[in-house]
C-alpha cells in the first residue's frame, strides 16, 4: 500500500512531517509519497538519514506550490491545481496512493479531497470524523467541522459513515448517540429532534442521547452531532487541557517542593498528555469520499503524522468505504421515508 | 438583604445546602430563609450548630412539597405550587428577600422565576450566564442551557444582560465575542452570521468571533451563543475534568514513586481542581427575570451553595438588573432595525 504525504503542509515545516513518515515507515511495510518541493524534501532527509529499508519505500512527487494556512480553501484550490495537498489526493485519483494525508489548510484539504475524488454513492454531505480519547476505547465524534449547518439527513448518513469507521478500532456493533443537553428522549434543538425518528428507525445500535459530558466516559463508541457542535465541543477540550497544562505547571513553579514532587510523578502526567493530546492522536478521517483522506492538525508532531498514516492504512485495510457504501444502501429507506 | 434558599434541591439533600447557608452567613451580614421542611431542616440545624450570630439570621419558611430532579419542570410547577423552589421565588416576588438560589432541578428553577417574576422589558428570552474559570478573570457565557433555539435578537440581547452582569466580577467595558468556529468574520453557521451585524452595531464592546479554546485564555469577558451549543460547552468542559482526574488519579494510583510525587504536589492539585470545578464555582444567574435567581448545579458542596448565594448578593449590589434595562433600552434601535 502507498499512502500520499502532503510534505508542505503544518505549522512546523516540512522536517517534521518527514520525521513522522519515516517513523511510520519504521513501524510498517507502508511505501509513501512525498509531495512537495524535492530540494527542500531532500535537504530533510539528509539531515534525518533514514535506513536504506526506509529510504527505499520513500518517492518524492515534486511540486514547489502549496496552500497557505490562511488562504480561502475554494480560491486555494481553484487557483494552485498543482499544490502539494492537489497533487496528493490526484495520486489517490490515479490509483499511485491508496490514501493521502494532510497537516496543512484543513478546508483546502477537504476541498481537494471532494474536488479530486468525488463524494461517495448516497453521500450528500461528507463530513470529518474524530477520535476522542476516553476512559475506554476511543470515542468518534462527527462532524467535527465539514458542515456547519445540517438537516436530519445529513446526521443519519454522519452516524452511518461513523459507524463504519469505528471498524478502524475493532468496534464490532458501536453503540451510536446524539448529543444533545438532557437525558430524556425528545431533549434539545430542533435538529436533534428531527433527527432521532431516523436515528431510531436505521440499522444502526442506537442509544438515543448522549450529553458532552458523556464523550469522555466511554460509554458510547459514536457520537452524532451537527459540524458547528462538533467543532466546538474539539476545540474546547483543546483549551481546557492547554489551560489545565498551563494553570498546573504555574502552581508547580511557584514550590519547590511541588517541583519535586512533580518530577516524581512526570511519567502520569506524561502518559496522560499523550493520552489526551489531540495533536497526537493521529489525524481525523474526511469520510463520505470516494478515496481516503486524513487531515491532521497543523500543529501536528511527527508523532502524530505516524499516527495519522497509520490511521490512513487501517481505514483501507478496514474497508471503511465499502462498509459506507454498504451501510447508506442499506438504509436508504429510512433517509427517503422520512426526510 | 435577605435571600431565599430552596433549602430541598440538590442531589445530597438538605444538610448540605444549609451547611453552605451557614458558611455564607460567617462571611457575610446577610439574611436568609431557608424554605423547606422545617423538621428536617431543624434537625440539620442542630447537627450544624451554627453561632448565635448566624442563627439570629435565620429563618424558616415551611413546606413539605418539593420538585423532583427528574419531574417535569412545566408540570411540577403547574401542580407544586407550595413547593420549595416556588415559595422560594414567592419570597422575591413579595419583596420580602431580594434573590432565591436553588441546586433543585434546573428547569423548574427556572420555570418558577419566569412565572414568580416575569421578564424584564424588552427581554424576549431569560437566559442562564456561566463564569468560566480562565487563566485570568471568569469569563461569562450565555446562554447556557435556557433557549435550546435561538434568533439573533436573542444572542444580541444574551450578549447585552451578560455584559451587565459582568460588573458583579469588576469587568468596566467587557470585551464580547461571538462564539463559532474558524477566526475569520463570516466564518460560523446561519446564526452566527445573522447575529454579527446586530453585535457590530451595538453599544457593547465587539470583539468579533470566538473559538471554543479561546474560551478559557481569559482575552475575552463574554461570550454568546445559543443554550444547545453554550450547555454542550458546559458539560464538555465538566466531562473533561473528570475524565482527566480519573485518569491521573488511575495513573498515581499505580506507582508508588508517583504517589509520593503526587503527595508533595498536591496542594497545586488542589488549587487547580478548585479553580476548574464548576460545582465550586457559584451557580449560575438566570438573566433577564424581574428580579435575581442563581441557578446551582445539582451537585453542589456547602462551598459551592455559599458562592451561589455571595453571588446572588453581589448581583443585587451590582445592580446588574438595573443595567440590563438600561442597556436593552438603548440597543433597542438596533435590535428592531436589524430583526
Amino acid at each position: 500500500m502507498r499512502i500520499a504525504l502532503d510534505a508542505m503542509g503544518g505549522d512546523h515545516g516540512p522536517a517534521e512531517l518527514i520525521a513522522g513518515a519515516i517513523l511510520a515507515l519504521e513501524e510498517t511495510d507502508l511505501e509513501l509519497s512525498l509531495v512537495g518541493d524535492e530540494s527542500a524534501i531532500r535537504k530533510c532527509l539528509n539531515t534525518l538519514e533514514p535506513k536504506q529499508s526506509v529510504a527505499n519505500r520513500l518517492q518524492i512527487v515534486h511540486t514547489t506550490e502549496m496552500v497557505e494556512m490562511g488562504e480561502s480553501p475554494v480560491d486555494a484550490i481553484r487557483k494552485k491545481k498543482n499544490s502539494s495537498v492537489m497533487l496528493a489526493f490526484d495520486l489517490v485519483k490515479k490509483g499511485e496512493a491508496q490514501a493521502a494525508v494532510s497537516a496543512g489548510n484543513s478546508g483546502a484539504t477537504m476541498a481537494a479531497a471532494i474536488r479530486k475524488l468525488g463524494r461517495l454513492k448516497n453521500v450528500s454531505r461528507p463530513g470529518i470524523a474524530n477520535a476522542f480519547p476516553t476512559l475506554n476505547k476511543p470515542v468518534i465524534l462527527m462532524d467535527v467541522g465539514a458542515n456547519v449547518d445540517c438537516r436530519p439527513q445529513h446526521l443519519l448518513e454522519f452516524a452511518l459513515m461513523a459507524a463504519s469507521f469505528s471498524r478502524v478500532y475493532d468496534i464490532a456493533s458501536p453503540r451510536v448517540g446524539i448529543l444533545t443537553i438532557g437525558e430524556e428522549a425528545g431533549k434539545g434543538n430542533q435538529l436533534v429532534k428531527d433527527t432521532w425518528p431516523l436515528l431510531a428507525e436505521s440499522s444502526l445500535n442506537f442509544i438515543g442521547n448522549v450529553e458532552g459530558r458523556d464523550i469522555f466516559q466511554g460509554d458510547v463508541d459514536v457520537i452524532v452531532c451537527d459540524g458547528f457542535v462538533g467543532n466546538v465541543c474539539l476545540k474546547v477540550s483543546e483549551g481546557l487541557v492547554e489551560a489545565a497544562t498551563h494553570m498546573i505547571r504555574e502552581g508547580i513553579m511557584s514550590s519547590s517542593i511541588a517541583k519535586l514532587g512533580y518530577l516524581l510523578a512526570r511519567p502520569v502526567f506524561k502518559k496522560f498528555k499523550k493520552r489526551v493530546d489531540y495533536a497526537e492522536y493521529g489525524g481525523a478521517p474526511l469520510l463520505g469520499i470516494n478515496g481516503t483522506g486524513i487531515i491532521c492538525h497543523g500543529k501536528s508532531s511527527a508523532v502524530a503524522i505516524k499516527n495519522a498514516i497509520l490511521v490512513a492504512q487501517q481505514t483501507v485495510n478496514a474497508k471503511v468505504n465499502e462498509n459506507i457504501l454498504l451501510s447508506l444502501a442499506e438504509n436508504r429507506k429510512v433517509s427517503e421515508e422520512k426526510s
